[in-house]
């Protein structure tokens, strides 16, 4: 199929009324070049390893790892992308990602759509909080690196933030006192620090930011989800935005059980209160149209 | 930007391994040719009309005709395409497509991604209805072209959908007793037809139909705007998938208008339902992992 | 509407064990309320007006206005609204938003997905120029009503954005060296200042934009489409947001047309070149996959 | 955790005027019912299973399984369903899914947009044969458990395919004369069903669908990837529409990938062809508007 007619001249159908130009055929292909997938009859490959070999020998986690970053994770670091892949799955219906899927999957479209959908919500205030905290502890990680110590950097970075009236992203949650995913994330990553899988510096500056956080106040505010695996992934190397790339990968499995959940019972056009409760109505009251309307 | 040096031999990449196989050029450029629109450096042409002289003598809904169907709408066509997008701009926020729009724009996304996430709900179900309305009017017509009655097909068409179990689509409406937007838009189609505008044969079967449905029932089942817009799409030629394409086109507005609302109201992460009003749980009760886990 | 039985007592909206805590259904209810709509059974009002009115009486574009701003347009105002909506339909399928729906349109999905998928593009590169030059039209207007000229204002946003290597939003085509959109937009929005029916200020700042931006260069920089209907938005007073929000629905019309087209033709799984065209691919070469893998 | 307040007397759940419906609380919470995640504060069970014992003892496959399911894999099962994962990741930039996202991380949306973009196109066309081959061999399956041989219903399905000019879906490739992913993947599901894992059925309907294929052809027509991962899902008990989801939750994989490449090259607004590269306009000849133009 991919025998070449060596004789084909391509026709030449610039003209001079600009009609129809056309560029090498190189350039096209070049424009659509890319580092991942290498993709001939018989054969694929990603990031150089044949996909047969991938079968059966590599983990759906370690796969992620490879496509993301070029090459397959040491055991450590992808038993530690796996913990936190598994650990955002889900967070029940009343999240917009989750509740838009629901109600997609009841209305006739399919399940790829269902899940486009929830994927779609997950914007830089649902979901997006993990990779603002991988930006601020690069940050930190930054002033760290240039002789600072982490209680330092910590503290002032939350002062700045609180003079600012912004939470600091990654802690604190609004139902949960305590995120029950915070002890078992953090505890595998000192393991894995500790084991020098990671580095462990970036470890340091997130528990640092929870002190300085609980400093002089009644309640702590602990890590959450998106701290945790926030440190997880920065220690792990990943850049910022990846940070939402893999909560997107991970967040898709709850949206997919919840969307196919409400597909099996066959609701139909589900919205987000049952039909007979009406939403309130707040605008003008009932008015007439001009009878000489806006015409143009 | 359009010349194009007439010594430039594209490379032949092919090769004997199959690596860098390539097309001639021609196909590259014909693969994505359109009847639409004409765009060179300078100009800019939909369906031949040069845009400046579409702007500020063509309308919005002309436009809309005039990029479907290929040439301007007469007055009378355009009249009518104008109130039906007009009449299904909005139906409050139950409807999915609305809800999930407005809780998209709490997430952090662009008002484009908040409209396109209402627009994906508009499938088989939530709006599909248009769509399968016009497909029935069109087989209808079909066999009133072969010879019979108005009366007969509508009669016959509605015993087969009551003796399958379905509704015949584009009537009846769960919410309202009698739709308030199929007056008004029948009253419109009927003085189109009956000032040869449109030809008034699909308006006599939707009719048919409407009556055949109240036949023999304590309550009429009245058309509903997914009915008497199909009718009026259907009479003015349009093909039934389009009539799902203009309910989405008509619905944007209302999405956007929503979406809209919500953002300017500043919530962030907008679920069904407000957070303490937590979903029931039904799935099985607290239970531990196993402490040798599946592994592999 | 939002009367409410006083005798209705809610139940106690939280619990020690924080299980299966509620809320009182009134506030269910306000948590979904709108200015937009009043849906009853038999009624639907958009913005106060019985939809059976507007139907005939309103245009599309009209009521795209109601919609988002609460009122009817004066017919000046609707006629440059109408103008700008046309104005941005298409520019082509080389366009991603326009071609990733045609993509979309060969996958086996609906119309309304494949609209979706194109607007989803429209974002703060792809057509957001017209947001962010309402926001510095906003700025600059704010300057001149401080005691500024628009000369004085305009000349000093072009330093800034020079030396910030950043192109002023809303100038410039790297396509057409002059928009062909541009004079007949500018024209009806010079005609609606001078008749009274937009203030101009705006008008005023954009054109010294224009002005700064050629000075001192052998080619003018003159406005484009997101920079005129910027301009015209901006003087009908819409939020720069809106902005976007009105490039959805009028490229939405394009995006509808072009699925449709690509629909018609049949074709199955369209990618950005024909496959035999294969992309290339710049990664590292085949390799063994480890026989130790990664396990965990 | 359903228990509710005997005491709370739930409004009055309609009027005579129809205004202000509304419905007992615990109607609005048992909309949003869920099997799958049970959330309280400080508390995180998904089918059950507190998420801190799933973070580090469950994989990211298994928990797939486990969301979709209702409880964890056995070892053998969660080995192919981790293997099937694993084989879809990716197939190249042609793939529209794959080109769309890579389009969309060009035009200034967030990542969650540009996997969200490719998502939305895995219908039943790009990416549905999967889910069309499980619903075959689950029909062909109910012929083998009444009494026939899979060579009879397998010779029989083929025919009736080729009869009314239909591929049978999960067999053949455009690209690959034999796709690599078959044979490793067979093998993984052969192994399995030797060793009881699976019962084996479907994998013996599937190889007599791909012997009834080749029987009296010169090339045979070998079970692609949607055929092999269709087995292993329909061996492991999944309903066919789960075969699309499970496809989705692979393929994003590849798309994030794309994305994330696309998004770090800083190309912006990228089409489907380099822009000096001009689609081929197919339409009618440039002419004039009216001048009398269609208004109303």
């Amino acid at each position: 199929m991919t025998q070449h007619d060596e004789n084909t001249r391509p026709a030449d159908t610039a003209s001079a009324t600009g009609e129809a130009a056309t560029i090498p055929t190189e350039k096209v292909t070049g424009w659509w070049a890319t580092d991942i997938a290498r993709i001939h009859p018989g054969e694929i490959a990603l990031r150089g390893y044949p996909v047969e070999q991938l079968i059966g020998r590599a983990g759906f986690a370690d796969t992620i790892w490879l496509m993301l970053r070029g090459d397959l994770p040491t055991p450590g670091q992808g038993r530690l992308l796996e913990a936190a892949l598994v650990s955002a799955v889900d967070h029940g219906p009343q999240a917009p990602s989750i509740a838009a899927a629901r109600m997609a999957a009841t209305c006739g479209v399919g399940l790829n759509n269902a899940v486009a959908t929830g994927v779609n919500l997950l914007g830089d205030v649902h979901g997006g909080a993990g990779q603002q905290c991988m930006d601020l502890l690069a940050r930190l990680h930054t002033e760290v690196a240039a002789g600072e110590t982490p209680d330092a950097v910590a503290a002032r970075a939350v002062t700045e933030h609180r003079e600012a009236g912004r939470h600091v992203p990654g802690f604190g949650h609004r139902f949960h006192p305590r995120d029950p995913r915070r002890d078992p994330l953090l505890g595998l990553l000192t393991e894995a620090a500790d084991a020098g899988v990671v580095p462990g510096d970036h470890l340091a500056i997130g528990l640092a930011l929870e002190d300085a956080l609980a400093t002089g106040r009644r309640r702590p505010v602990p890590m959450n989800i998106d701290g945790a695996t926030a440190l997880i992934y920065s220690e792990l190397g990943f850049a910022p935005e990846l940070g939402r790339g893999l909560f997107v990968l991970s967040r898709s499995v709850g949206i997919l059980a919840h969307a196919w959940e409400e597909r099996r019972s066959g609701t139909r056009i589900k919205g987000p209160i049952p039909r007979p409760l009406l939403a309130d109505y707040t605008g003008p009251d009932l008015r007439d149209v001009p009878t000489t309307p806006p015409q143009h």
